[in-house]
């Protein structure tokens, strides 16, 4: 079911700083930032040649990262994105084998315009899925 | 300098259990479970279009990912793998920008058989890397 790894998100604090550790350190080409305001992030795509890492700083009072990074004071990993062809024949094979599918079953509109959920990391070995139909 | 992603690692507590979910839930290839003792951890491979997951099981008393499995019962994203052409030279570029190459930054044979060096979380957003030489 599941094809590509379409990005791991990481979680910062500061974005600018991210980005420069990204682009110096490690030598990778990295976008310019991107707000979404509909998310609560603002985002870096980290182009990778075989895939992409996400860069998210919270955006806005209500960001879904703000109590991760309570938690995480460095920032880190937060969630892992994998490709499906379709997302809703997806979403009702795991409900039916008893996974949690966050909020309400609903696809939403991701960061990439394509429709997208997230899984439950308690029934993920603790790590946060996000499914984006391709 | 950073090239491909080279995988995502996922420590687990059930080995068994967490294929499953992949194998089964998730509907990916997994493969059989190879023991590393000298890794200190049993490892599973999810073989994506693009990249892989692995998914790791501690092995052994002294195994690297006990600790993180303490502090993460669920268990959890723990480290992130990029490919460079060229370790040593990465390794001499990091430290002279100032990040810290844990261990005594003698790059070891990883789980692939090739060179491996990790960089310390806390200069890379709470995220721990590991370079892996192509």
């Amino acid at each position: 079911m599941i094809g590509r790894l379409n990005h791991v998100a990481i979680a910062v604090r500061d974005l600018d700083a991210a980005s420069a550790t990204y682009r110096g350190a490690l030598g990778a080409q990295v976008s310019e930032p991107q707000p979404l305001p509909e998310h609560g992030v603002t985002v870096v795509f980290i182009n990778l040649p075989n895939t992409k890492i996400e860069l998210l700083e919270p955006l806005g009072a209500d960001s879904p990262i703000a109590k991760f990074l309570e938690r995480n004071a460095d920032g880190g990993m937060h969630h892992i994105c994998y490709e499906v062809d379709d997302l809703i024949a997806a979403r009702d094979k795991l409900k039916a084998g008893g996974a949690r599918v966050l909020g309400d079953g609903t696809p939403k509109i991701g960061a990439h315009g394509k429709p997208v959920l997230f899984l439950h990391p308690k029934d993920f070995n603790g790590t946060l899925v996000e499914l984006e139909q391709t």
